[in-house]
């Protein structure tokens, strides 16, 4: 289990008020008693199982609900009772669904028995008594490990403790508060889109805030406006009809696995750039964009470290700025075999598997019609699917690029830094923090914000309240309280924070 | 199965001497007879059975024997008796060995039972009763299928009805003769040095005829000067220590799939030309070899469309002349995974096995520091296994390129075309066929001819007798009864042709 260290904010903090703090500690048992349901979105029942829990404790506190069909696995929308209808509506979005299990890598009994556990001298993670989590003192740096400990049951507690702190201070939203939670974001929330699509009325808002997704690795508050979105492709290279003797037809054959490389090699520089030209076309980073990325505080040199390398990419002058141009990444590739299966041949096919990270500024399919250009420029005629004899006797070079088609929740989206939703947030962090949140322009990884954005025309932000080093996706998933008590924290700012649009 | 068409040079032949026909066709009791016996050099005590078998028949022909001891699995000496000890001595070489087998792929009940067909008029192979193999008359279009009946047991009998036909005829061997027959040719005759070696009194000769091996598709008589050796190695090219998340990294962590397409791309040009200095030096083709390999009869548009490819690699000005330079082959090729297994990640590693293909010119070890030289000026650091996380934090581009040990049974050799044992053979040829046979001066694959001149310091030159298109190595072998009985007339030739260096 790796577990990083996470910087405590805790005790930098600002004291929190004591109905806060009351809040966030009375929501654990709930918050156990959820993550004792599994939530593997390839089990219809246990989405049900989710939808209706969180339906009840919705309700308890007020909210109208209602579950939206989805074929057995029903999304929740939960809508609190406007404040003042003059007021504009924010959509939360959270998701019930978790990452499949596999509990013989977990250092537990099972991945849907919540352990609590704090680290020994030694720097290991030991189990508590349970019990601990619901006394009055816990310690900010316990940890409760559970599937969907973090991601994403978390959050949408914090979101249902902040609202009871509200009450407890007599206090209501100064926003009209909607709540979506997706049944399936874990499989790429294929089926988000047409629902809310289908529920359009319902969920008719202003804005949204996405309640998902880690902290920046330094723990401090963070706001994230956009994030890349995703098209996969195959390039395919051909050879000699079969696989062919290395000896007689080496020098003659020409090999595949040899044409691919050049037509690689041809797409980027030395230095990680793409060469395609045209593929950054419209990517323009103004002074201020600039301005906040070079505030964000990684530690590029540690997370060289971790993945292993000396230097960097060039795409841009740092690790932000590469998150805004889009990807071309060979994320597998193939020509005859290797290892003890090598055999000694030219290989008749060579295949790389492509995945090109988009950015609002580049659609899906500008960027595949550019690389398929650029294939046709060093040489090659594109086939669709085998090349025939007639083919091979007549083009000297021959390849396939095809692409999945890209959908709503696999697109880039961003929300402007300067934008309403961003300044309302911002000042509400900012207020509740004493300082700037860390601003994400764009994250690299793909999210399915998308689909929301597409289906609601609203602007949005991310709004992180999980340690980065949660595990989430993988075996032994944990949340920090003291992140969980911060993020209750962070949502009763939101929610309390009258909406203006100046910054 | 495929079979080619071979084209009849029977038909074509002058009169063959009733004798050379008539030992030729008696001799095929006892081709079907062994046959029969298994062979594959990974079962002992089926080498046994064939080194007895064919001791019995080199003895029945006044033959000296003697079984040379190999772990179990014997190679096989003979002599015949000297004609005059003033003459030089000539070593033939054969095997007794063949490929493994998979029945179920054989269009007959067993590769050890042998199968007269002929081609039906719909050009499929049909079974004809074995029977007819020893009737007076057989067409020289009908084919014998069995593992090993052309490579190598048929040029052994050929040799051997060679001797009978000169018998009949009242003559004996204008050389003196030895013969010596290998046991695991098939596994790349790891042991065949070492037993000439410790045989090297014995096996003392002046000249060494290499009785393997396809004649030129042309079906023309053919010599083969040379065969190009092998070494093989593996590149590796490192990225980041973990796959990572192509999201996260994408743009930031180098990819090594893309970093080994340039490594390469850089080492050849468009047209298949190995651009690593130094590569090619050594290779010298003067006019005479020049013409030599125009003469060869390759219908290249032909071999073009069997490969499926519109143009051939530009390293030669035809086929023949790309085989006399060192190949740099990509036999195999693996980053990350393709197909259903892909995954959105920066792979950690990318492999390319690497097959050189080695002339005389060029020694395995010296190409090989070549390659590591020109890596190395790529930029990249060569580590010895994995890099450390020190060479991590060093190095801006990782790789490692380790090659097998090159053996003497895998090097390159070649004969001069004006050698005496060359204008001998070729003398001989152009008087039993009334023209000059195919010459080639060098063949891409590489077979162990090295090993024997190695351990025996002489000349040799290969005389391939079966048709091209015997399916060796694949299910379905077969060899074509009239380039068996050529086979025996090209054999009475050369032992009846008196030595003499001149062309």
């Amino acid at each position: 289990m790796t577990i990083l260290s996470t910087p405590s904010l805790y005790a930098a903090e600002p004291q929190i008020a004591p109905q806060v703090q009351n809040a966030a500690q009375a929501s654990f048992k709930e918050w156990a008693e959820v993550l004792a349901i599994p939530n593997d979105s390839a089990v219809a029942a246990d989405i049900q199982r989710n939808a209706a829990w969180f339906e009840q404790v919705f309700q308890r506190r007020g909210f109208h609900t209602r579950q939206l069909a989805n074929n057995g696995k029903p999304l929740l929308f939960a809508e609190f009772p406007k404040s003042d209808p003059g007021l504009p509506t924010v959509l939360f979005y959270g998701h019930m669904d978790g990452q499949p299990v596999n509990p013989s890598e977990w250092q537990q009994k099972s991945p849907w028995v919540p352990v609590l556990k704090q680290r020994n001298a030694a720097g290991q993670w030991e189990a508590m008594p349970l019990d601990k989590l619901f006394a009055k003192d816990v310690n900010p740096e316990w940890r409760l490990f559970a599937r969907a400990s973090a991601d994403d049951k978390a959050p949408i507690m914090m979101l249902l403790a902040a609202i009871d702190a509200l009450k407890a201070g007599g206090k209501t939203p100064a926003i009209n508060l909607k709540v979506i939670l997706d049944a399936e974001e874990e499989k790429g929330s294929p089926s988000l889109g047409a629902v809310v699509k289908r529920n359009q009325d319902l969920l008719k808002s202003d804005m949204l805030v996405v309640l998902d997704g880690p902290m920046h690795p330094s723990n401090q508050p963070t706001l994230v406006f956009g994030n890349r979105g995703i098209v996969v492709g195959t390039l395919k290279v051909y050879g000699p009809k079969q696989d062919s003797h290395s000896g007689h037809y080496g020098n003659y054959a020409a090999n595949p696995a040899q044409l691919m490389a050049r037509l690689l090699a041809s797409m980027k520089d030395d230095e990680g750039r793409v060469t395609v030209p045209g593929y950054y076309d419209g990517v323009k980073l103004d002074a201020d964009s600039l301005r906040v990325m070079r505030a964000v505080p990684d530690d590029e040199a540690a997370l060289r470290q971790r993945l292993g390398i000396a230097v960097a990419d060039k795409v841009g002058q740092n690790y932000q700025e590469a998150m805004q141009y889009p990807s071309l990444n060979v994320r597998g590739m193939q020509s005859g075999d290797v290892g003890e299966k090598a055999r000694t041949v030219v290989p008749a096919l060579a295949v790389a598997e492509l995945d090109l990270r988009t950015v609002p500024e580049t659609e899906p399919a500008a960027l595949v019609a550019l690389l398929k250009g650029f294939v046709e420029k060093q040489g090659f005629h594109l086939v669709n699917g085998e090349p025939s004899d007639a083919d091979r006797a007549r083009y000297p070079k021959l390849a396939s690029l095809t692409f999945e088609s890209a959908s709503a929740s696999s697109s880039a989206v961003r929300t402007d830094l300067n934008a309403p939703i961003g300044n309302w947030l911002r000042r509400s962090l900012t207020k509740t923090y004493g300082k700037e949140p860390v601003q994400i322009r764009m994250m690299g990884g793909t999210v399915p914000t998308g689909a929301l954005v597409d289906a609601l025309k609203v602007p949005f932000v991310i709004v992180p309240l999980v340690n980065a080093d949660n595990n989430q996706h993988s075996a032994n998933e944990n949340m920090r309280l003291g992140n969980y008590i911060n993020g209750v924290n962070t949502l009763v700012g939101i929610l309390s924070e009258p909406f203006s649009s100046k910054p």
